[in-house]
């Protein structure tokens, strides 16, 4: 638990999120959170270019993960579930407990201007998963509508894993099941029946 | 054409896509934008809150009509068709000139600040068709994905539709093959099969 040995970089994400749920997230400056963190607001700015991003610091490499998840998955011949299992598979937990990824969801929640950031993160992960799976060699309109969908799905499920009242809630169960509805709402189509 | 006309808000309109395509958008001012229309910069702030509104003028009332094609819609029972119908019914020339859309689209395209707020403006309509299906008697995670995934589906359409080298190229035509793509990366699952 504790986090200060693990350097500056996570002391001042560990110093923000104290601050951000102590006094609120606008009440929050840089030099208060590099305060906090022991460490100098140079520091700070040689981290992170504003506080929105501490919120945002690991989906840079969680990104990368997941795109290398689908360059190295054994099959892509059902691309929508490529996307969903990925995303699915991922430790989550290494992103820290169900309960600090759940305050950081309410957080982002609650401010328009972090909900947009979220927002175009969210949909510039799912052009990497895209470019991902043309590069596994499916065709760019296929590649487009698994990786929206997919990520779509996933941002549904993922939200509801936070809202789960039990801790042993199953995150790739709840993603089975938004894939059953997603299912439902699509109806057998000419092209369905032909396969 | 001449649409000196139609009032200061259509003069601005028109004077702000004429200056963004003569130097630019992010070397454009207000300033300049309401000296072309023959109006006070204090008019331009009355109709708009900054120069990227004027892009997204229309956003508000072709989000409403939107909503309003779902809530008046025959059937709801195929909620995802609901919505990918509603947006391809609806009578995209009143936004202005296929060719005025495309260069609207691709002065969003080429700056990251509009691209942000299209993407927001796309999502924020996502949710009123979720709202409107769900005032349908949709259930809540069916109504979400309906209006998430169909809100994808045309925005690629649209996207398609604009791209098109020639100009009889017809909207709901390619709506119907972006489902048709969309229903062959949805594998068959056992729900469907049971159906």
């Amino acid at each position: 638990m504790p986090r200060w040995e693990h350097g500056s970089q996570d002391r001042l994400k560990q110093a923000a999120m104290e601050l951000f749920e102590e006094q609120g997230f606008q009440d929050t400056t840089a030099v208060e959170i590099a305060k906090r963190a022991r460490v100098t607001t140079r520091t700070f700015f040689r981290y992170f270019s504003d506080k929105q991003e501490i919120l945002f610091a690991d989906a840079e490499q969680l990104r990368a993960a997941l795109a290398q998840n689908i360059l190295d998955a054994a099959d892509v011949a059902e691309p929508l579930h490529t996307v969903t299992r990925a995303l699915a598979e991922f430790d989550w937990e290494r992103l820290g407990s169900r309960e600090a990824q759940r305050r950081r969801q309410a957080m982002i929640a609650s401010n328009p201007g972090l909900l947009e950031r979220d927002l175009i993160k969210q949909h510039q992960m799912a052009d990497e998963f895209c470019d991902a799976l043309q590069q596994r060699g499916v065709e760019s309109d296929v590649a487009e509508l698994a990786a929206h969908v997919g990520t779509y799905v996933f941002r549904m499920s993922y939200r509801q894993w936070l809202a789960a009242d039990v801790d042993s809630a199953d995150l790739a169960a709840i993603v089975d099941t938004v894939m059953s509805t997603l299912a439902r709402i699509f109806p057998a189509r000419p092209s369905t029946a032909m396969s």
